[in-house]
């Protein structure tokens, strides 16, 4: 049997805009296989590396720095509802990537990165237990409301 | 080998009524397994039945009704940060959740019910794609910034 045919269309000029502008915000939710082989979710603080990669910063304290490293097929929620109207209304992109914890030799690069987009972070960036890990993306579905969705390729990802 | 000691403590009054706060949020990430066996996420309208077990309602279209009918387990991420200070100190519960659809004859009670917390879903509550779906809890960890993490056993979850 053949596969099924996606009826989600590719994305538009429009489209690819809004995907941009949710690929810049701090923070995402992320989607991973637990240590015990079961779904979890955790909020992450994110952000895009020099070429556009996005990018997070995790503590090994955090459940989800050993539940990548095990099993690095991920999925992240980018965007957020405002406090007025339906939720299912507001735009938000679902990226799938795959992690990588970055090499040390990079950690002074990817530091000047990270806290240009989030200052705050400068409290605990230095702190041993804490790496950088690269969310190499895989696509995407953007969805900007009901019956608004595309499906991204990793080419409509990148920068227009 | 003993199983590790989970060094989550469980929650005081206070913990308790933050995550009793998170569960009256109108929706939710959902993380859960794709049908293609990989780790997916989606935004989810999120409420609770006259039980309190925590319910959403999903379009048949919307690729997680398939993912959780053939994979049950999934988990939640309730609570959002503000606009201002680091997105990782700001409350969240991680609720580690089974899915499972309703009955269709009970579908006119939890209508009522998910209407008074959801009144924009009149526009597509009838829609024969759309089902109730209950998350029932398993366990769940709420952290309320660095350091402040306590693990909820679903008895924690229920109202003091």
């Amino acid at each position: 049997m053949p596969p099924p045919i996606d009826p989600t269309p590719p994305p538009n000029a429009e489209a690819k805009t809004l995907a941009q502008s949710l690929l810049h915000l701090r923070h995402a939710a992320l989607s991973y296989i637990g240590a015990d082989g079961l779904p979890a979710i955790s909020r992450i603080a994110f952000g895009l590396d020099a070429a556009g990669v996005p990018l997070t910063l995790i503590s090994a304290l955090a459940p989800h720095l050993a539940g990548l490293q095990a099993h690095p097929p991920c999925a992240l929620l980018l965007g957020e509802p405002g406090p007025k109207g339906d939720p299912l209304t507001h735009p938000r992109l679902m990226l799938r990537a795959k992690a990588m914890v970055t090499a040390p030799d990079e950690r002074p690069v990817l530091r000047e990165i990270w806290l240009a987009r989030h200052p705050k972070a400068k409290l605990y960036v230095d702190f041993a237990d804490f790496a950088f890990v690269r969310l190499h993306p895989v696509d995407a579905l953007l969805n900007a409301g009901f019956g608004k969705a595309s499906r991204f390729t990793t080419d409509d990802l990148r920068n227009p």
